[in-house]
């Protein structure tokens, strides 16, 4: 006897190890699907393992209506689904506002909202997607580029709740799959992926770091999507212990002042996301607060010359006074 | 008045700030150089800062022997830092063993011996280093490509002891300075700089990863460099507030055997590193000690399903009995 192809093999492999490990066997799944290789070969995947586990895997496909003929390519991968043994296999048309961080972002929030809702409304207990270790990999280099630190160098988990204190969970079994697998499960299942246009369009930060990981395998050796998605997991693990660090060591402060001789006995790098916590709670806007910010604030403890206060976006002024740390509100 | 050429007063400034903020103005420092641009212009800023500090400054240069005329280049060099005001200078022959990772490791190990043993000689607080932020980066990439976690991408502290319990610092004021900048300064001085062909020998994994900064610069925006170095800091805050937090948990541990109900409750980021304290303390390689092999490890803990001892490099062995996680020694 001849076993799948040893492509297949890979993502059902995949597939069954997460569904497993989180405990995901015996419910109902569903899959988000795009047509491209990620999703059709997660379908596949999806549609042979989830079964033989003892539950049942519908589809989702997105149809963003941004291009031409985008309803033709989602009723093709629906059909697709269906073959594949997927029920229900739905379409929804979403709408995109154009609002945010430009229309990358605007479709991936509508996408997810979406997705979350349709599986809210079919009782499933998770959105599998079909992120690779390529995408892993992409993401982790565009997380360099910000310089922001463990948590945006950490990439994306492989479980996550659909949204604060949701059930429904967000699932990525593909992550240790590379493209190339996905590619090569579509094409041995016989399955026909569409490619989306804006995967070559340099425009897009996400495209440009795609193209660097050729060259950075040539100048630094092979397997480096692999080395990057391995620093996203460990560094993913880092971020979880010092945020919980940082939580704890918040909660035992209680509101500010504090006093600055039980700050300076915290590590720095616990310091330094009580800092975080603190701005994020009082209204500062993530995207606004900066590793410099931070820096500055943490030098009231560590680096202390009598220096005034320091300013926060979001209208807020850390000082230090008389031994004390307090927030304080800049806004008339 | 005209200021000094902006080149060198960013060279100045950050030596001006590292030897103040690691209590070492007043003393007597050596600067290690090589005649490259960068220990030149850290050589300059040192003749002139250290003084107006309180302090003496000499510098020591390395000849290595292991290029034709390196005797010349090296006369030149302590030509050079005699007449920026350094004393005394030294020209040290040091003769490279090829043994160990490659002659750019052998190298390095040889003349850091060297620097630190003239530091001793010359009762010397610290050995002061011209390491650009552009040497930062590439050593950020280089971590990268090794995929081995937080201390492998967290690059080179601005101080650390010359060796295990030793006094002398090694330390790296222009880690915030950059190549042109070091370049510009030498320039605007009138300083002649000697080229290493090392530094364009696509041999070395080192030069691969300088040549890729301007690649991710172009595709990623601009300052990639000092993105790649901030990350650094960021990530070596984290590893050593880890690292600690595990040699802690280690100590409160005391010796294996270890009951799994005092491991369980551990971030996994703090006992992934119990684990790997626990190996290299019982002598398993630290080069032949994976991430693969730590997560097998901790698959006695978290991944239970009644699986058999994990081999470690070293001839050691990790086994899970009765409740209790202990460490064998596998050679008879």
């Amino acid at each position: 006897m001849v076993g799948p192809d040893p492509h297949v093999a890979a993502a059902r492999v995949a597939v069954r190890r997460t569904v497993q490990s989180l405990g995901l066997g015996g419910q109902f799944l569903l899959v988000g699907c795009s047509g491209g290789a990620d999703s059709l070969a997660l379908a596949a995947a999806a549609g042979f393992v989830v079964p033989r586990l003892g539950g049942t895997v519908g589809a989702v496909v997105v149809d963003h209506g941004l291009q031409p003929g985008s309803a033709r390519v989602a009723e093709k991968a629906a059909a697709q689904c269906r073959q594949l043994g997927l029920a229900p296999v739905q379409v929804l048309t979403v709408t995109v506002t154009r609002a945010g961080e430009g229309p990358e972002s605007a479709a991936r929030d509508a996408r997810y909202a979406a997705l979350t809702e349709a599986a809210r409304a079919h009782g499933a207990a998770a959105v599998l997607l079909g992120h690779t270790r390529d995408d892993q990999a992409e993401q982790v280099l565009l997380g360099l580029a910000r310089g922001s630190g463990a948590r945006s160098l950490a990439g994306m988990p492989v479980a996550r709740p659909a949204g604060p204190g949701a059930v429904i969970q967000i699932v990525r079994p593909l992550l240790t799959v590379s493209r190339t697998q996905t590619e090569g499960a579509c094409r041995a299942l016989g399955l026909s992926t569409w490619t989306d246009p804006h995967n070559t369009d340099p425009g897009f930060a996400r495209v440009r770091a795609r193209a660097l990981l050729p060259v950075l395998e040539g100048a630094l050796g092979p397997g480096i999507s692999a080395a990057l998605a391995r620093s996203a997991d460990l560094l993913r693990d880092d971020a979880d212990a010092l945020d919980a660090a940082a939580r704890t060591a918040y909660e035992q402060l209680g509101e500010p002042p504090w006093p600055v001789s039980r700050l300076v006995d915290l590590p720095v790098a616990v310091r330094r996301r009580v800092w975080r916590e603190l701005a994020l709670g009082a209204g500062s806007p993530s995207g606004a607060l900066s590793a410099e910010h931070l820096r500055a604030v943490d030098d009231l403890v560590t680096g202390w010359r009598g220096q005034g206060p320091v300013d926060l976006p979001g209208g807020l002024r850390v000082h230090r006074r008389a031994g004390l740390v307090s927030l304080l509100d800049r806004t008339p």
